[in-house]
């Protein structure tokens, strides 16, 4: 019978799992996760904090029992995966204070991402990450008033939201000119900072250069600010500690996989936001730590473990948060990223409403599109509005993912009512704007 | 000085004039249209009805002034075209005793679809159908109280909606067993029938054989009904009863036309509700009379006059309606429209949230898809919800028109934000459904 090993509870790890199970009724598979949590959604973290939602169960897609009743996976939470030794074969697991050593004839390394961190720790520097952490963050973060975000990035923008709506008094610190840097275009992402700058005091050009006296105090190249605790949003990176010169790891610092997830080791495959893949427009290695693809890689991973041949396909990249009632999206590549790739882009951004012009509370919509000069594709595009973002994206996306040239995309049959969209759809408005003549 | 006289002053005429202005700055372009509107919005009438907006002015996009002032388009209403004569290329017109003919280098036949009339005609028997006509249909309508209406097709929904909201009690008599029958299939339609049920009278499977008193009494071959007048919604058809044997007519009853939307005869285009086109999935011809395809028709008519190639791919057949909060649409093929078309269809349906679990308020969404077993593609989807129904449709028509393959269509990277969106996304599901194995 063949042995499954999972390293990892989270999307991937539960995902490529259950896939497997799927696909072979009679595997044996043993799911290796340290919190008490698994399927679990990071993704809800900042709506907690929001107070959104109070029970932390519902992180949970399904629980630890689910898939050992069900789903006949042997999942074991509590467990610290500790040392990984792919030439002997054995992972070392570790429980409080008991030890345990496992084998197995298939690994999945699904450990995720970890928050990167500031130099200093104290009592009130925080990080947001993972659900099973999500009670003790938010009791800690309720009981402060004045709080400081460092990083505006997706996950500083969110929790910026969240907090202002709790009630705190809220300074997001952003060492760029604009947040959401890393995703958006400079003229697009004014949109947003226009929005955040009415409702929390927004620092940009400006640089962290220390955090003092365990986080009430925050230096940077501007000045000094007291605050009562400090959240650090400035990014994550591969969780691949325990797997350093055993794996091939790629470019971007995760873990490398060839299309069918497979790491270059027989029968280790590498799935989620520990993993590298590529980028489909071009052509080169990408980290994209979001939950769809986690789940994705996961399936395919396990597909081919199971014995059905699939392979992932790479990303475009899809990226969808917001601020309060703004969905901010972003999908292929953005001006500087298609610079940076050597293409040749050129843009079309329009405003526009998301209802007829007579239909009741028509609301803006943004939409900026990058095409390739050479080749007359559409190779990203971003959106920000207030209602109908996210299809909108995922039209972008199959667009993107597909080549569609400028004049393929113009015809996409986009639906009209007028309670939801104009006549010429945005989108539409924004591709027709890209065509020559 | 090329002249090109145009009929029609909708979505089609006038996108094909502003088309043929853009390339060609000096050409001369006439616009006739019968009624003072133009650039209008037929689809904001059963808003209007509804009492969401006043403002007739508002159901033009652009006013004849600026057509005629900022594009240099002589567009002249209130002239109805009386005849069309093809070989000596002469238009006649009149305005009330006012008479012209007009002659053309280029004819584009924008003339648009007339509703289906039933025998009887009376003052209490109402069609919906042009924005010149919508206040004296609402104010007719709202002086009454039980309003029949008699076919359950998108427009006989809208207009439910519609009088429903403004307090009237409605009767909607519908011969199919489900409303939509000729966009949904029976399993999604039942979403639609029973919400709507809780609200009117539906009537299904009953069949009105005559309409009596005006229109104050309805007889069907269950028993006689007594309302104070009956809205006919019983469909369209094209308006080409001024070319009948001067062009070729396609096997739906409207005008042919080839990929540039040139009829048979030289320098003459169709294009908009008048005008046939190709269904792109089962290559045979169509019929698609809705404001997108017309609009784009009608830009490459211009642009072909214009001078600048361009060919009109044919249509997915896109549809969105809604009904209250409802919003409900369709693209491609139904399960026995890919029957007819001798296709072999299987399909998946699911019942998903439009949110996460955690995430306040997640709506119900039912999404429906058909795949074609031979070559394994998505030919068409059917999506009914509260929000995000129209991105994901839209999505839908860019993988239908590019004939994605089951397996790329689960690749394409939806976007996941728990406030919009489930992390494995509701469309993502079905096509996961869809997959053998
Ligand atoms: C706050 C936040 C908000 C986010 N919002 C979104 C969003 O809106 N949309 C989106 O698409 N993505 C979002 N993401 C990203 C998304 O959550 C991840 O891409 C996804 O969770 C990745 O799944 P994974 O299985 O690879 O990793 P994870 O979900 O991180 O799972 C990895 C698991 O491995 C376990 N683990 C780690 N080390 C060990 C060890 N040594 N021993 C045992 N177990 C270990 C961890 O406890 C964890 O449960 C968000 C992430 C965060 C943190
Ligand atoms: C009530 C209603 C609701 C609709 N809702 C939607 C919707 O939500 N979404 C969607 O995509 N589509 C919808 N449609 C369809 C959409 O309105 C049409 O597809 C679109 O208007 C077609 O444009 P057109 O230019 O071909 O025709 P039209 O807009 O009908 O324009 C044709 C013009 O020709 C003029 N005309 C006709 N005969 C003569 C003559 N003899 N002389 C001079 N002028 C003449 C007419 O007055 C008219 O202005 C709706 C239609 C109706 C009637």
């Amino acid at each position: 019978m063949m042995k499954v090993l999972v390293l990892g509870g989270g999307a991937a790890g539960m995902s490529s799992s259950s896939r497997v199970r799927k696909l072979r009724p009679n595997a044996e598979i043993v799911v290796y996760e340290e919190t008490n949590m698994v399927s679990h959604a990071p993704c809800g973290v900042p709506y907690y904090v929001e107070g959104l939602f109070n029970n932390e169960e519902l992180f949970m897609t399904y629980t630890p029992e689910f898939f050992r009743e069900k789903r006949k996976i042997d999942v074991r939470t509590g467990y610290s995966v500790e040392e990984i030794d792919l030439n002997s074969r054995v992972v070392k697991v570790r429980k409080n204070a008991e030890k345990k050593s496992e084998e197995y004839d298939y690994l999945i390394i699904a450990l995720g991402a970890k928050p990167k961190k500031v130099r200093q720790s104290g009592s009130r520097i925080f990080y947001a990450h993972h659900p099973a952490q999500a009670k003790s963050l938010r009791d800690d973060l309720w009981a402060l008033n004045k709080i400081a975000i460092i990083g505006g990035g997706i996950l500083g923008v969110e929790m910026a939201e969240a907090l202002h709506a709790v009630g705190k008094k809220v300074t997001l610190i952003q060492r760029s000119s604009y947040v959401l840097n890393k995703m958006l275009d400079s003229d697009m992402a004014h949109v947003v900072t226009d929005v955040m700058s009415k409702e929390i005091d927004l620092r940009l050009n400006e640089r962290v250069e220390s955090i003092e006296e365990e986080g009430k105090v925050i230096v940077t190249d501007k000045g000094k600010l007291e605050v009562d605790g400090v959240v650090v949003t400035i990014g994550v990176e591969p969780n691949i500690s325990l797997l350093k010169d055993q794996l091939k790891i790629g470019k971007t610092g995760a873990i490398w996989v060839d299309e069918t997830m497979k790491t270059n080791k027989e029968n280790v495959y590498a799935a989620g936001d520990n993993t590298e893949t590529r980028n489909i427009v071009t052509g080169k290695p990408t980290w994209m730590p979001f939950a769809p693809v986690a789940n994705k890689m996961g399936f395919v991973a396990g597909s081919n473990i199971g014995g059905k041949r699939m392979e992932f396909p790479g990303t475009v990249g899809t990226m969808i948060t917001k601020y309060d009632r703004l969905f901010i999206g972003k999908v292929g590549l953005n001006e500087s990223e298609a610079k940076e790739a050597g293409l040749k882009p050129y843009s079309s951004m329009i405003k526009s409403k998301t209802r007829a012009r007579y239909y009741p509370e028509p609301k803006d919509i943004y939409v900026k599109l990058i095409a390739d000069e050479d080749t007359s594709t559409i190779i990203g595009g971003q959106i920000i509005g207030e209602e109908e973002v996210l299809g909108r994206l995922d039209m972008l996306a199959a667009i993107v993912m597909k080549r569609f040239t400028i004049e393929e995309s113009f015809f996409v049959e986009m639906g009209y009512l007028p309670a939801i969209a104009t006549v010429w759809d945005p989108v539409i408005i924004a591709i027709r704007e890209l065509m020559k003549a």
